[in-house]
């Protein structure tokens, strides 16, 4: 996939990356609602949220996850695509779920159509690394519970050849919120490795399935409890998983919302 | 400001708490710029976009960074502010820069206004943590490059009462891409703990000031020559710090973009 500058014999067109968002189309920006209701061509991929595409009521739209008939479309095949697309000269908004540049192989494209001449634009978008946990009431930083938090895949290969349970172990041990996105298959395998980071089996743990659609679950437990509770509640992916002390946010904010009562967990705790 | 329940004589009202995202009015969610323009009444601080206020055209909009003269207002008078308000029975809408849920103390407010029988609601806006750096085409995550990427503060104090240098330290060695939010005048005391850590001194580094907004700006460099190189080009506050080899992405595009010619990092990189 080694990006080839080529002579321009058509116009040069203009592609702009567009960030979908965690699911709910509400939840799509401003710019985004635009340029998709503009748009000549549209791109689009499994994570995109139901009802955002139609938005496009006057686009061609084209599901890139499902060319080709395979489980996944080849990224080499969607640069085809887009430069294709490109090079008629019309605007194609190209429409990922989540962000595009949050493993969203975005500056991949990106890359790819500058190498070719194509004006590329990228319009963020919400990502489900910080909106799935606000979804369920769990913000990733809380004064006095955490002032950081890293955001790893639980799939795939890590980028310089180490294990990826290698990074997951070393930010479970950095303290703070670790998010772990496309985490719900990998559920014991991350639980195994925050054990190894030395990480208490008290720390709370939560999985938050569909995040802000209307289909959204959120199970929660502890390092100790979470794979069995997700097991048994059979939550279906996507899913994002967090582990961190702020999870005891959300447990106190259903508290209160429950019964209008002190809070349950220590005041130090919530600053 | 420990939250306590009190008996409830009024309409329990709603509050939420909208994310306003990292500066461009067009990067407000559809759901925020619904919300701002239902509300009765909007409290909105510094970090605020331009324009984005003049949205709630028929609110009632208070800036709390201004209350008491002081440079900041206390977290405890905003909640005060923001019960009383709520307590009239009206849409309060509370705007906060970025997500409220990434720094934004919208976990306090929100269990504080729960404790006190309050409905809140969070909706998430983009966080400067990934937009910022969007905003200077860097992605905080890239395939072959990075996998993982880390927010934190740079000002404050550390959630555990350990040093915040002790953090930086550990989520630089951690490798993958580290931002550094309110970064600009801690850059130097930032560059000394990541060459603590043992990171090279050639690693990328990018200074991102007034992210999206017309005043942006951006100055890269790596450990070695970053703090000389921002000196130099006297940034102005708020500014985002990322550290990690995904910079070399903005310096690739940018090239491409100006001459057209193929990639100058190696393709191996670049996925």
């Amino acid at each position: 996939m080694s990006p080839t500058s080529t002579p321009m014999t058509q116009a040069p067109g203009r592609v702009v990356l567009v960030g979908a968002g965690p699911g709910d189309p509400e939840l799509l920006t401003v710019k985004a609602y635009r340029l998709l209701q503009q748009a000549d061509v549209v791109l689009y991929d499994n994570l995109v949220g139901e009802g955002i595409v139609a938005i496009a009521a006057d686009a061609r739209c084209i599901d890139v996850g499902k060319i080709g008939g395979g489980r996944r479309t080849h990224q080499s095949v969607i640069h085809r695509l887009l430069l294709k697309e490109a090079q008629t000269g019309q605007l194609v908004v190209r429409l990922k779920g989540g962000d595009p540049f949050v493993f969203g192989r975005g500056g991949e494209e990106a890359l790819f159509l500058a190498a070719h001449g194509v004006d590329v634009e990228v319009v963020p978008g919400i990502s489900s690394s910080v909106a799935a946990a606000a979804a369920a009431s769990i913000p990733v930083t809380h004064r006095g519970v955490s002032t950081h938090f890293s955001v790893v895949t639980a799939m795939g290969a890590s980028a310089d050849g180490a294990p990826l349970e290698a990074t997951w172990r070393a930010l479970a041990s950095a303290g703070g919120t670790v998010v772990f996105l496309m985490g719900l298959r990998q559920l014991s395998r991350i639980v195994d490795e925050v054990r190894a980071a030395g990480v208490p089996e008290s720390r709370p743990m939560a999985v938050i399935s569909a995040a802000t659609t209307t289909q959204q679950r959120v199970v929660t437990g502890t390092v100790a409890t979470i794979a069995d509770r997700v097991r048994d509640a059979e939550l279906p992916t996507p899913a994002t998983v967090v582990l961190g002390d702020v999870v005891a946010v959300r447990e106190e904010l259903e508290a209160l919302r429950a019964t209008g009562a002190t809070p349950l967990i220590p005041t130090a705790l919530v600053g």
